[in-house]
């Protein structure tokens, strides 16, 4: 394992270090390639009008854009980039009816992630309050 | 409603606005305020090297900082900066047996979570394949 050698150089010194736990998990996280994807996949979620945009999509099932604009409360133009984003990373699709374009979101997996997204927000602002108290 | 009127003043000339539909989610989406802490929760996970700390965790159930550093590969300073971020939003938390410092994911919840950003990517990438091919 020329790996762990190498990576406990500066380290050894430490008291926990516990190269059976070690070992096999070096092969097993993700690689720095997949960490970035998945960290990109949460970057593009860190937007406070694509937070309320999807949100209003799963609420709705399916928006035209005139109304997701209105929702929204941004110009259609804005709107229109970031559903535009939106789809080309998988998070919405679209279907369009004569001159009215729907746009709903991609499947059920997007639907957990963002629930499990706002899930965690309240579930901090509940214990900053809790703190607070 | 003169939050509809005050909103479509600018596109009235829009085909496909439907104010039965827009009407009851004006009131129904997150608000601001809620959509920014909703989106500061994916920020924090809009990180490499963060993808990769929590994927050990997500995989070991618990593991010490030095051994956290060492499958990551980076420095046990920088490791606690992002264990200190993660843990004050709740993320991971901790425990301390003697002079070892443990870590964990939060809860089931963010192992949801973190499942769902994983997958996302993989998919991404799938679909990017199949279209290259």
């Amino acid at each position: 394992m020329a790996q762990i050698t190498d990576l406990t150089r500066d380290r050894c010194e430490t008291e926990c270090l516990h190269p059976e736990v070690v070992r096999p998990l070096l092969g097993a996280v993700m690689s720095r390639v997949d960490a970035e994807g998945s960290a990109s996949v949460f970057a593009l979620l860190a937007d406070g009008s694509r937070a309320r945009l999807l949100h209003a999509l799963a609420l709705a099932n399916e928006l035209c854009v005139c109304d997701l604009a209105l929702i929204v409360g941004i110009s259609q133009s804005a709107i229109s980039h970031q559903l535009r984003l939106l789809r080309d990373r998988r998070i919405v699709s679209r279907r369009k009816v004569g001159r009215i374009v729907y746009y709903r979101l991609f499947d059920e997996h997007v639907r957990d992630l963002l629930a499990q997204g706002a899930r965690h927000a309240r579930e901090e602002r509940r214990a900053a309050r809790r703190k607070a108290s």
